[in-house]
């Protein structure tokens, strides 16, 4: 029925098991919490590891979940191994619900880095009408990458892959703008489409995607230029707080078209771009832009260039006056005069950031996340069901329910894997592939006289073994969105 | 260059000023802010009403901002005065950034209700595979309503108007779900496509929208009915928080097929769609779905049905086997047996609620919000500069700022109207018409030895003038997400 769909996945979802926040139906109907308070913004009910919508049989999978004709890597083969995406048509996904979770936290530092610096969040049609783009010329220009269709009244149209086009038109007939509105920053985190010739990697070269797009509106190209630097400061601190190390080399306008323009790279195996960074000063381009035998330096002269892959995740572009001409958005200047506005437009792309730093930060059998965009912060693994320490399960329980109250940050945040047909090692051994931050082991410990909890910390690798306040010290501190 | 847009727009926005959290650029570059706390998720900054990107000057809009040949009504009209939208191609809509706020937080009401129940959130791509349509036998019913487009390689897609067959066709090939998983309830949030013969009453009937669509699978009618209940419940535990009066009535099942389905609907005179409701029992009905020249009620046949108009703002249906039995989404049951799973499904139109609440709680002139999703909570004016009163500006500085440290339910909630060279009268008026919950006005009382505070409380229409302590008591109370 669906020909891009891959007969490895049945086996990957084979004892699939479920997890949703609530309800075990009760004779009434549903689960007490959904009566008890419709207005309640946290849901106390645990959440179940047996309930979660992600395969449980992690141990099992084949490895071989290559899309049909598509070229695989890393990231992708361990995001379908844990239901993270599924494929769809080709260079489209499903993203599934664990992976939402972890998007809508980016979204979130996305939000918080954009509008800190002055951004206002708005959402323009993914319809963009042909007119808009014959004129800025790029209607001919992006040929086959451009998704385009019809309407009903044989209008063309096409998927807007950006929108320059769009927000400048907005702004234009929004007349009158004083020089004292601007700078003006409009972004937006919406799907976009572009009609790629071989999508492949998964969630880094797709054809429908998740963009963040900013465009900004200043009066003169010193302002324009200053405006241009707080983006990509924005860029530095949101890549610091993932915990990514993030390259920002000079790079190619291509078809956006301006004058200055900077790629922000994770520096990667699988990149598909190749970036020389000088090993003497700050410098680091697109081999793109510098002719290709170039091995000196070109601002400090004495260092030699070394060349790495990298894999983008941000582009900023100056703009000049490329589209705010075409379309007429203008400002009255402090002279009074209409002035036409300098522009700049900033790029993230969102799912592969996502899709990127599972690809840098994990290993070849297990997933690791940027803290703060982990899905789930803690699993709480209590343990077997007939094992000798059976009775340790209610503590496990207590913990979960303690952990939730006591800590409003973990709110959402903590998972019980109450597959307890299984050996914890079977289940330790699936937490450290879906990467949970912290991992919390009840077992023979719990039973002691003062109970202790193994705590692993997947980012640093270490194991502690803590009490029960020792737990929630810990765990108190991890920085949730 | 736009053939679909405005030149009334040119004049909302003449005078345009523009509000953002932040900056006035010092002589460093970016304002205080940026640099102060990149990891704190809460903007010190005051939210300026200069700096918003929306109209200033309300007061001297035409009233006519009427889509070129498109049919018009109050709620897109005061949307566009009031910057909420702005009209792209027919039927798409720019969604501006007081809107965004808005929708944000309709969103996560509805995330919270969803999730509530069992629903688990993932996200499916737009670009629908004209197999998995034709498979259902949707690709030639859907008509010209389907939005259609070919790949660089010729193969047919079309843009998802509703995800039946793709979510379908992902559970499917997650095989061998057991009976102990289900119900299974998976939605999304994300913008649909339908190419309308006569969009019209902004974003009442669009091509291009956000709507929230769930999807169930049940081992059994009776589960699966058990379901549906349950997702009605929620529907109108939903408007219930948001004060919209809603009724459910019994509704046709059109091209999506099944057996059982209704519709929520608000009554307003502006709606598509006719009701009979019945004076004596809750009966009640799409025209659609009964003789209609019926006038008793078929439930209780006492009672008389009354016409009245409606709009459309959820959809719900019981699907049974239709899409199962097509794409072969099964589970084992307690008998071991692969079965095939009974469906529903569920939507919710998310930009239609929105503008269908602004439909039926404003007045002609005056923007009126479900308190939970307005885009602010709280504006405050200050005296106009000059004026008698003036020394009391300090005083509304400080109410704001006191507001955001003491209430942290308002955090993000509150501006202050800087327009300070207008009148308080004209810049009432404005907060009026933008329909902010609360506007507190900062004159003469605020003077006094005790000073007092005006409060406009614009969901109920009173007036009190309370202390700064009596201002915190009240605005502590307020219901935010």
């Amino acid at each position: 029925m669906e020909p891009a769909v891959h007969k490895s996945w049945r086996r990957v979802f084979h004892n699939l098991h479920r997890a949703f926040i609530i309800p075990k139906r009760n004779s009434s109907g549903w689960a007490d919490h959904a009566a008890a308070s419709p207005h309640s913004s946290h849901v106390k009910s645990t959440l179940l590891v047996s309930r979660l919508y992600q395969p449980s049989n992690l141990r099992d999978m084949g490895l071989d979940s290559q899309v049909a004709g598509e070229m695989s890597c890393k990231s992708q083969r361990l995001m379908q191994q844990a239901g993270l995406i599924h494929p769809s048509n080709p260079g489209c996904y499903y993203y599934l619900p664990t992976a939402v979770r972890s998007m809508e936290k980016l979204i979130r530092v996305i939000d918080q880095e954009m509008q800190g610096i002055g951004g206002q969040k708005l959402d323009m049609p993914s319809l963009c009408s042909a007119d808009l783009w014959k004129a800025s010329e790029r209607w001919d220009l992006m040929g086959k990458e451009l998704f385009r269709l019809k309407d009903r009244h044989g209008t063309d149209y096409c998927l807007g892959p950006t929108h320059e086009e769009a927000v400048t038109t907005l702004v234009a007939h929004q007349a009158t703008l004083s020089y004292r509105q601007l700078p003006l920053l409009l972004y937006q985190i919406t799907r976009k489409f572009r009609d790629e010739p071989k999508p492949k990697f998964g969630l880094l070269r797709g054809r429908e995607f998740y963009m963040k797009d900013m465009y900004s509106f200043d009066v003169s190209e010193e302002a324009a230029h200053q405006t241009y630097e707080s983006v990509c400061q924005a860029y530095t601190r949101l890549f610091a707080r993932l915990g990514l190390r993030c390259v920002q080399v000079q790079a190619d306008t291509g078809n956006i078209g301006g004058t200055l323009s900077h790629e922000f790279q994770l520096p990667a195996d699988i990149g598909e771009d190749r970036l020389l960074v000088c090993g003497n000063c700050s410098f680091s381009a697109n081999v793109e832009t510098l002719s290709s035998d170039k091995t000196d330096c070109p601002r400090c002269s004495t260092g030699s260039l070394v060349e790495s892959k990298g894999i983008e995740v941000g582009h900023t572009f100056y703009l000049g006056k490329k589209y705010s001409h075409v379309f007429e958005a203008t400002f009255s200047s402090a002279q009074n005069k209409l002035t036409t506005a300098e522009m700049g437009c900033y790029g993230l792309g969102v799912t592969r950031i996502l899709a990127a730093a599972i690809e840098v930060m994990s290993t070849e059998e297990e997933i690791r996340w940027p803290g703060l965009i982990a899905p789930y912060q803690v699993c709480v693994l209590p343990p077997k069901k007939g094992s000798k320490v059976d009775e340790a399960s209610v503590l496990a329980e207590e913990l979960v329910q303690t952990l939730g109250e006591a800590l409003p940050c973990l709110r959402g945040e903590v998972v019980l894997d109450d597959r307890t047909q299984m050996s914890i090692g079977k289940r330790l051994k699936d937490a450290c592939r879906l990467g949970y931050p912290y991992i919390v082991v009840v077992g023979q410990g719990a039973l002691e006289e003062t109970p202790k909890f193994e705590v692993i910390c997947q980012q640093t690798g270490e194991t502690m073994f803590l009490s029960k306040d020792g737990v929630l010290d810990l765990l108190g501190k991890v920085e949730t969105l």
